[in-house]
């Protein structure tokens, strides 16, 4: 059911330039389908497309297109066309495009729109990058609380066109103080009689402000089910209105960060296909260098312990297994525990109970893959015909170090992002790598501690 | 502004046994903030407490709770309010509520519902968990479409108490056939005596089936920015709405399973906090278990270079952070990826592009973290003063093997996520720690080759 547009059929109806079939086929789209189609197809035949549009759906089909699109076809339309988009456009996706915008084309745009949205534009552009302000739309519609229900019908017929939504509806009082808000389900159940006053939900209203945050918005969201919040200002003066719509996108915005964070690289602006190359590259290289300079510990381990080595060359031979298996339980435990603290399931004054689960799992986990890696160094001794007794110290020396590093691995990685969280930072900041390189070096620590009790006398 | 219940004066009031006050608060109370209220209290109060509530509200609050709140109030409350709960609750929260019971349980409850409410919790409990049969509500309100305006808001007036949403209302021809919808906004809109005929958006309506994904609904709710979606059976015929507060929590848990998978964790079905420690260490142990097997590798290759070990124990050292980079180089761009696949960015047909810019990219953050692993082998001789020629060829091997082995790790982690996905394999299934084991075998293979042909008639 969802929309796939069926592009072969419109390439032949576009090169063969058939334009009147195309307007007629275009009739029956969905303005995001619309978009769709013109993002796909080359730039210099997206501006014939977009004049075929019905002009009810072209600024709608506008918002849709992305950025690259709408900024071809701003440079392609006419002048009369962009204004026409451009004072029509729902104000915070006016806000979007605008803010993508070099500052001098932006201020050429603007100077294209009436004096009325001219000051909303103004006004919205003023409000930080991620905050409430940049979503919020000024069209919303209120009324008084002494009205009547059919007043407010009629109300709504005759002024409801330009507002953003008319799902919630706001009841202000004379100075434009916000006093509650009409959800269109009371509205539409009341009888005609009935009274502002009597049907708005005053005491229990969620605002928010427009300079909070966008991801505080979106848990207000959440947590209260709407599809519409009013903004207010420090005074409780009514400024806007969020919708749930916009949250969507917010959730996947917050969502990407988090995993490209988790991930070991610093939160991309844009997508990664778009990204210019050298920015990349920056991005990934600042968390390599700083793992990498971590990572250099093991070396000077190693070398610390290069007397062992050079009497148990064998002992070399384990070490990436082992290493990679403290990181491997290490990672597991910080993505549950970071994802955990993000859904508020656990928070800091959960440590003691987390760190005895993240012990018992340490525990067991290290006890799986330590009696393998035994089982594996006796058999390999076996399968060589080199088996004698020093095999077994050699793979109890690999299994006690497996249970010790995969128990070392599980505390760090659980411990790690609950002292982040409780030191005010982000939890969900590399942790996975940054455990595991911890857990690498200190890894090859306990690995030869342990060979020196197991195998002292005997190799070493 | 977000709901932060006063506790130390609650806690007060409930030991003080003052249920009036109470009461009285409870009054101006949202039914999720009374919800988290209740969550937060022993279980043997949550029931007085609950009895507290405005009867108007008892079953809004009674939806929020989390499960096992809700559990233990259908064991405390008398039959008769457990009877009431079960019958005024949303048809699609209590799906949810039955689904988590033991099945004995959900049949004794089911028992006490009104024959109408049976049959829709039978009909719903028949589709498949994590479908959106499971989401859908019954209750909706449709409308024939030579109906007047006003006519249909005079049958909201008198009908539409019991709907799911008021957002949406659905035109039906005479036998149930779903013909059109209309929005809230377009029917306020709209004057008094126009036809349904003129104002439902027939052609352009997206639909829903009861057997398809969530993840579907989601993805349907996002590209088209809906508050409500209808469902309809194969013949078309409307058989229930879902709404858009139900997809924030449908994406939260696609997000969490994501995040998961991606942390190399079966998904948890609970809380990380609630799931009983043995199947939490089940869930980490395969995908463990199966890395570590993967990693054993690692020592073939060693035994295989152990003769180059033997002459030259030196290279041991640097093995744990050679690895490591290219581990990390190759989450970081499976991380990319795998994120970019997800949001529709990139698809499998890009694939020369990205491997084009992977390689790129793989060489300049190669060439960063060999540069400085050369500088660090030179550096370290320095100050040991045991700098000979031999030093200079170490480093050389160390740095060259770290831009073979980071270019690896970045073609290998954006490489293996579009393969995945070209296999119809989900790309997030364990992709990182994947990519970090295999990178860690050719790893040591490319660190020895390199380290062959570098120092070959000097240590080798």
């Amino acid at each position: 059911m969802i929309g796939t547009p069926i592009l072969p059929e419109i390439r032949e109806l576009i090169e063969t330039r058939n334009f009147s079939s195309l307007q007629r086929l275009f009739n029956d789209w969905l303005p995001v389908d619309l978009a769709e189609l013109i993002s796909d197809i080359p730039e210099n035949e997206q501006a014939i497309l977009f004049r075929l549009l019905p002009r009810d759906v072209a600024t709608e089909t506008f918002e849709y297109l992305d950025f690259d699109a709408q900024r071809n076809l701003l440079d392609a339309l006419t002048k009369k066309d962009v204004t026409h988009i451009l004072n029509s456009m729902s104000a915070d996706d006016r806000t979007a495009l605008l803010e993508e915008l070099p500052g001098t084309v932006a201020q050429e745009l603007i100077k294209l729109l009436t004096f009325k949205e001219f000051k909303i534009a103004k006004t919205l552009l003023a409000y930080a990058e991620g905050s409430v302000g940049r979503l919020m739309s000024p069209d919303y519609l209120s009324v008084k609380k002494d009205w009547t229900i059919e007043k407010v019908l009629g109300h709504i017929r005759t002024f409801g066109h330009e507002s953003e939504t008319l799902n919630v509806i706001y009841a202000v009082d004379d100075h434009g103080k916000l006093i509650g808000e009409i959800v269109v389900r009371d509205l539409l159940l009341s009888t005609l009689d009935r009274k502002v006053e009597e049907i708005i939900s005053g005491e229990k209203m969620i605002t928010l402000t427009a300079t909070q945050d966008q991801k505080d918005a979106l848990d207000a969201f959440k947590r209260y089910d709407k599809v519409a919040l009013p903004v207010v200002d420090s005074n409780g003066y009514l400024i806007g209105v969020v919708t749930v719509d916009d949250m969507l996108d917010v959730a996947e915005e917050e969502e990407t960060e988090d995993i490209q964070k988790f991930g070991g690289i610093e939160a991309l602006e844009e997508p990664y296909i778009d990204v210019p190359l050298v920015q990349l590259v920056k991005k990934r290289a600042v968390w390599l260098v700083v793992l990498f300079l971590g990572e250099m510990l093991t070396a000077s381990a190693m070398t610390y312990f290069q007397g062992e080595l050079e009497k148990a060359i064998v002992l070399a031979t384990f070490i990436p297994l082992i290493i990679s298996s403290g990181g491997n339980s290490g990672s597991q435990a910080a993505t549950l525990i970071i994802r955990s603290l993000s859904l508020g399931e656990i928070s800091i004054r959960d440590w003691w109970q987390v760190m005895r689960r993240e012990i018992m799992s340490g525990l067991m986990l290290g006890g799986i893959l330590g009696s393998i890696g035994l089982f594996r160094v006796i058999l390999w001794a076996l399968i060589l015909n080199r088996f004698s007794f020093v095999w077994v110290l050699i793979g109890l020396t690999v299994g006690i170090s497996l249970v010790g590093i995969v128990l070392w691995g599980t505390i760090a990685g659980s411990m790690l992002p609950l002292l982040l969280k409780r030191l005010g930072l982000d939890p969900a900041t590399s942790s996975a790598p940054f455990v595991a390189t911890l857990v690498d070096v200190t890894g090859i620590v306990i690995y030869f501690t342990v060979a020196s009790l197991m195998l002292r006398g005997v190799l070493l």
